[in-house]
């Protein structure tokens, strides 16, 4: 059997249907869907992309065939719209887009108006007597075929309109810059064709082709060359798009938008995708074609207004695109052209949205009985939740503050950074740690990577669904777009606004929310979250049930946001970053540089005090919740001065000789410091020091349960490798416990536990479980030991490794589940063999990263932990990873 | 059921047998064994194991009933053998000795003649018609348990023997260090005793315990606490004797070698322990107890001489013997007492011998017919093999040596190093990395620690079988004994012999062969091997069979050595050492400074040419063997210079801004350069230096075989951690080896595998073994990764770890098989998965190293590498994991 290379489309006959994106490309796939429905689609067919794939497999060449396959294809066309392609008489003109599985708006090229040369133009005309349309279409495609095609530059044809232009100054008594497409009649449009005709010839050497099956076949050769350019490639990388073969190419009859006063063409979503309301949104220009909308070039009516101008068109686009979104049970972002008062739709997929948004369309879809609740837990990017919680501007210096500017709300949030006016010096800045706020008068995907790296994107042109306003919102970025009264001078790199001049590197802030631009820095707080949300977050919590989210926090305030993000409990609490603090680090250091146990006891005396009162801050802010305390875990080094004049300041103060302490800080020095002596097995050198923690912590949790309140402490050795590391604090733990709560006279719950982190410490966590009563993965020293990578020095090879492929993703934010996995499956195995009901979880970064909970959630870990901001990311993707593994 | 505590031996009644060492202690198995065989052993009863274990445990307490069986067992042995303890007319003494599972000869105490008080002694006197034994009995009792059991000083019995002595003088007309204990009539000794019990009165506050089961039961205690002393405890630590619950007690009925001329006691061996010939080999003293032979006191005679002496026992001796050598199919250690006229054998156990006896003995016995040739082969200790390979004197420079003294030759080797007269200062000087040879008049248990750290041991007093011979052999190190001439002054730490002063800290040498003790230094040379040697090599080589010895070596060199001790292959020719190299450094050096590839490759140039030379050498060397070249690993900063000066230097060697250079070497710098860039992570980033290191090695082999030399080589890429770090280097080895095959118009066999040393190698080796055609286990690095230890720094816990238990032994030397071991179980379980037949082998140190050859094998590996002196060692280990793992 050969492969079937080529899809038909349109009038309820499509040879694809909507599951086939992966060879039809979302496009193809959608209108194949849509005209199967009885959407009115312009017809006709997709190369799949697998042809895309042979293209750049074969350096250029098609399979076998290919060519008769699509002649075939333009007549099955002809022979639906009735139109023949390169008849005068009666032509029918082409589109050809491009369209991958995954949507990358603008990312690769478009030809429109395929199939005009100057008889066709004339055929044209006189069909429809219209000879100003006909002329304006083919000087359109001349452009567009060129430029995209042909790689024939942009600016040759701009100059070559303005040469026609110029000669009309006089005529129309107006400024060159100031006389407009629309001001250039018929007659105008011919000269612009045999102008742009001559640039062709100038840049490529040959005349323009003249015939349809040619220019068809070099523009899909540009929609496959497009597939591998740099825009694209960028867009992939930056939006992890991986695994696909190439895109499709999606040939339609051509509709017309500019075809007067009756034809229109415009951009919609079927709510709103900048707040989520449901409402009918987007926008339209009337005698357009539609890359006019969506460039921001001419500015477009609100799509409601439509229903002034053709109420009729405008019923039926709204009841097709209800329709579309009952079918596709999501929101829709469609493009339709009325062509002298016909709608045809061009267009509908689902619709990129703010994060506010998603939560919003997947409750309300819910609550309209659209989707089911595991419906819309599964809609929402995890991820994404951390932007609900990233601060607004506080009120008050908002109202104070000095509106520069106010322009199109495209994307939500507060962001505040230096000005910048190109992509490169916002990288340039970003990479110097400042946070930038790009300025462009419009953006074009060359932008891209300038927009990821900025804090926030303004713009002085378009609209909504312009591109700035589409790719902000994809990314989660705060948007002010189409800001008129920007006056932008990039050589000069400044702009003028409100008769203020601001100048590259000058503070702004951007209000995403309301749209406005203000002057300097305003400062933000933290956001109430919304009614949605919280839903949402109630949803997932019941659907995840007993996976349970804790916090990685070291302090009382840490924990008391985490508990109001929804954490339930402390997956990890370090004690060492209580050590660094300004009045107890000369003790830590006074307890290092002692000689003898008793000379440590004195200092560790007085670290138990605030120990003490640290422990009894987390363990009460908690309220029950059990909280994962880990002992001493960094090397003593790391405590110590290292510069001579530290060493000598410290002398004085602590009244000792600097050079025995330099001699010490010598002794101390390691190679590996990642191997050395550090963990648990400090505390098998120096017990006393956890004996101390030890301590502090049960006797504070005594203490709390004497006053009624309820404390659930977990007492957690690090760097365990080996059982008989963890025996003696185990034992050390039990017998503290016993004594302390003798004296207290209480009793309470704790347990006695250890980090996996060691390699070892898996491929021995039978031995480990006898004893130990939980296991907390600690996922980035399992990860560096596992792989081998030194976090502090992997710089050097490890991005070039992503970069090759060698690893999918850093494995130090994205679980290597492969390799490092394995581990974990390891110790979880062992683990259980000996202590079936074991409590399991993970304290590494990856505790806050989806991927990874789901990971987790299959291995059998009963929790994971991670940072406050990431709880409802986690307790998000917690319920995702239920439903995904229920199905 | 009750336990049983107490069982008896004697007159072929024996409770106990042979198998019963855990709990009877060796001694007390043996005893049972010898009595049930017939063997005329004097009667009594062992006390077990258990209720030393159960006396630890119970702060000195014994299992209920213990004191009534005890009584019990005392009366069955007064019955049998018709004297009665306590009983002043048909006395029955005895003798307390400990024995534990394990033979540790001298390290616990002994109390003999056990029973004596005053009525008794007068009882002896009588019965025997000889007051001056039994006053000697008495007194000599009296001592043996004030010391032992009792804690009374030594000294202080000592003194009041002087106090006697002085009494004396003017009879006898002898100077006091003069009088000998035989100048000492039946009246004098008995002022002894009176002296000797004001003695212990003195410092034990109360009269010496008269009734004989008080002496017994404190005797008994005293031994269960010997268990714990400080010589225990080191000698157990020293020889890693693990496991043991405790020590037994031996009470046994006292036959005495002090009853006059028709009296002797002796100790010998059924061949010569220290080169194997088979001769009756022994000491006696006449009219003595066992002790004054073994302690070195009075000088013995041989063993040979008792024919002419005592005839008939001598006789019955050597009948006895030789029927105990084949019983227990070894060669026998044997204590014995003749009592006017007849002979009891005390003891009996497997001797210790030195390593080239060891295999004489073993070689003679199969030879004999006694023992199978796997027998042979596990009665070798594999790591002693090595001793075999240790250097002699160089033979000219021997003969023209001045001889200092001549002692016995007690334990064979030649040793070089500064004299030392004590422990402590052996101790001292060895951890500084000085080579010692302790120096003392006579050794005892508290030299132990000493005597372990010393390169030879040097005696002025005692025999063959003295505590310092004895120890010697037991650790393989040189030692000659009894070197009468030496006059040792302790206080001013110097010896004068044959007219010179030796001081502390002059270097001597000391010949263990030939009983030598030569002036200065003597050079060394390697030894020849012995025919026993190779027949037994041959036994082990042919039991062993498929699994194979290789050896690590970087050098044609090396491998001619190696394969002259019975290498089969290189399992690591590591590639870096090269690189050090003078004429090359500088060209490394070049290459790391360089900044773009076209810099890099001008400099590989250069050493691609060294590097083939090399590899010419090392392939021909090997003729045909398989060679395991390991490419580049260590990180490059390794390469470059690190001080001020250095830098300096080498910028004005090669031309180059040494700023510049400084500039390379801090961004080279790494945190942790064991986890860092190496290895394949450096053929990644600059893989042109992999590829000139392929063609170096597959030049090299075509050159080789065009030639008509086979040559085998096997790439190996280090540091893998992910089969798509190793696949672009299989494809570069392929590609490479087929046009260079190509070029020199060749064919040869080549492999492409890698290391496994990243824990994630072993755990995702299934997807490795798709592209590596071998895998050889990198335990060193392994190690570090897996347990999380830098080997840099281990040092400042691993120590205490494995003093603590926590590890068995230092996981650097012996393979942690409990965690290490299961990542390679896993590894090779994977590895099988996908390709069944990959080729396993182990190229860490632990390749050499006996229990993890046999885990190696047990695990399925095809081969072990090691360094080449290991080899022997290795293969008899091999063939010892072999013939363990077929029963």
């Amino acid at each position: 059997m050969t492969t079937k290379y080529v899809y038909f489309f349109g009038k309820g006959e499509s040879e694809g249907n909507a599951k086939m994106k992966a060879i039809l490309g979302g496009k193809g796939a959608n209108l194949a869907d849509m005209a199967e429905a009885g959407v009115p689609v312009p017809p006709g067919f997709t190369i799949t992309t697998e042809v895309c794939e042979y293209y750049s497999k074969n350096s250029g060449k098609y399979p076998e065939n290919l060519t008769e396959t699509v002649a075939e294809y333009v007549k099955r066309v002809e022979k639906t719209t009735g139109f023949e392609f390169g008849n005068p008489a009666n032509p029918l003109l082409f589109s050809v887009r491009s369209g991958a599985a995954v949507s990358m708006p603008g990312m690769m090229d478009t030809v429109l108006n395929l199939g005009i040369n100057d008889e066709v133009a004339k055929g044209i005309a006189e069909k429809t007597g219209n000879p100003r349309f006909a002329w304006d279409s083919y000087r359109r495609f001349i452009q567009m075929f060129g430029d995209v095609a042909m790689d024939v530059p942009h600016h040759a044809f701009e100059k070559a309109l303005d040469s026609v232009k110029a000669k009309k100054v006089n005529e129309l008594g107006k400024s060159i810059h100031d006389i407009k497409d629309t001001d250039l009649n018929a007659n105008d449009l011919q000269d612009v064709v045999e102008a742009y005709k001559a640039v062709y010839r100038k840049y490529k050497g040959t005349d323009f082709p003249t015939d349809p099956m040619v220019q068809l076949w070099f523009a899909v050769a540009a929609v496959f060359r497009s597939w591998d350019n740099d825009r694209a490639v960028a867009y992939r990388e930056l939006n992890d798009i991986k695994g696909l073969i190439g895109t499709a190419v999606n040939v339609q009859a051509m509709v017309f938008g500019n075809m007067g006063e009756t034809s229109a063409t415009g951009v919609g979503f079927t709510r709103n995708p900048s707040n989520g309301e449901k409402e009918f949104y987007g926008e339209f220009l009337v005698n357009a074609q539609g890359e006019d909308v969506v460039a921001g070039i001419r500015t477009p009516l609100p799509i409601t207004d439509l229903d002034k101008v053709m109420p009729v068109a405008f019923k039926q686009l709204k009841d097709i695109t209800d329709s579309l979104e009952l079918r596709y049970r999501d929101i829709q972002d469609f493009e339709f052209t009325i062509q002298e008062g016909t709608l045809y739709m061009l267009q509908t997929r689902n619709g990129k949205r703010t994060v506010p948004a998603a939560v919003k369309i997947a409750v309300d879809m819910v609550e309209e009985g659209l989707i089911s609740k595991e419906e819309a837990v599964l809609r929402i990017n995890a991820n994404d939740l951390t932007q609900l919680l990233l601060p607004i501007f506080e009120s008050k210096a908002r109202e104070h503050a000095t509106i520069l500017a106010s322009g199109i709300n495209a994307s939500p949030g507060a962001s505040v950074g230096m000005v910048v006016f190109n992509a490169e010096d916002a990288e340039k800045e970003a990479a110097d740690g400042k946070d930038v706020i790009l300025v462009r008068i419009e953006t074009s995907p060359e932008d891209i990577r300038g927009m990821a790296v900025a804090k926030g994107i303004l713009t002085a042109r378009g609209g909504a669904t312009s591109h700035a306003a589409v790719v902000a919102r994809g990314m989660g970025k705060c948007c002010v777009a189409g800001a008129g009264n920007l006056m932008i001078d990039y050589d000069k790199n400044l702009m003028v606004v409100a008769g203020q001049t601001i100048k590259y590197g000058d503070i702004i802030s951007l209000d995403g929310t309301s749209g406005h631009v203000l002057l300097g820095t305003v400062p933000t707080i933290k956001p109430e979250l919304s009614g949605n949300f919280e839903k949402l977050m109630v949803w997932a919590d019941e659907i995840r049930g007993e996976f349970k989210v804790r916090t990685n926090a070291d302090t009382p305030h840490d924990a008391a946001v985490a508990i109001s993000f929804g954490a339930e409990g402390i997956g990890l609490c370090r004690t060492e970053h209580m050590f660094f603090e300004e009045d107890r680090i000369d003790y830590v250091r006074e307890m290092i540089l002692a000689n003898d146990v008793a000379g440590r006891r004195k200092p560790l005396a007085e670290l138990k005090k605030m120990q003490k009162k640290d422990f009894l801050g987390i363990l009460e802010a908690m309220k029950g919740l059990p909280v994962t305390i880990r002992l001493l875990d960094p090397p003593l080094h790391e405590f110590l001065p290292h510069t001579e004049e530290q060493i000598v300041e410290l002398a004085y103060k602590i009244n000792r000789n600097p050079v025995r302490i330099k001699e010490r800080v010598e002794q101390l020095h390691e190679f590996n410091p990642m191997l050395g002596h550090r963990g648990v097995r400090l505390g098998i050198t120096y017990p006393e020091i956890y004996e101390m923690q030890i301590e502090a912590i049960l006797e504070a949790a005594a203490e709390l349960v004497a006053k009624g309140v309820d404390a659930r402490p977990e007492i957690m050795i690090p760097l365990v490798g080996d059982v008989s590391e963890f025996t003696p604090f185990e034992k050390m733990t039990r017998s503290i416990a016993e004594s302390v709560m003798k004296k207290y006279g209480v009793k309470f719950h704790y347990l006695v536990g250890t980090m996996i982190e060691v390699p070892r410490a898996a491929m021995t966590a039978d031995d480990i479980a006898t004893h130990a009563e939980f296991f907390s993965f600690g996922t980035n020293d399992l990860t560096q030991m596992g792989a081998g990578f030194s976090r502090d020095d992997a710089g050097s090879f490890l991005k070039e490794y992503v970069l090759q492929g060698i690893y999918d993703k850093d494995p130090f934010q994205v679980l290597d589940q492969k390799g490092i996995g394995r581990l974990i499956q390891s110790a979880v195995q062992y683990g259980k063999s000996t202590r079936p009901n074991i409590k399991l979880g993970i304290c590494g970064e990856h505790g806050g990263e989806p991927s990874s909970i789901e990971f987790c959630y299959k291995t059998g870990l009963n929790y994971v932990s991670c940072s406050p901001y990431r709880v409802p990311t986690a307790r998000l993707a917690a319920a995702q990873a239920v439903i995904k593994n229920k199905k």
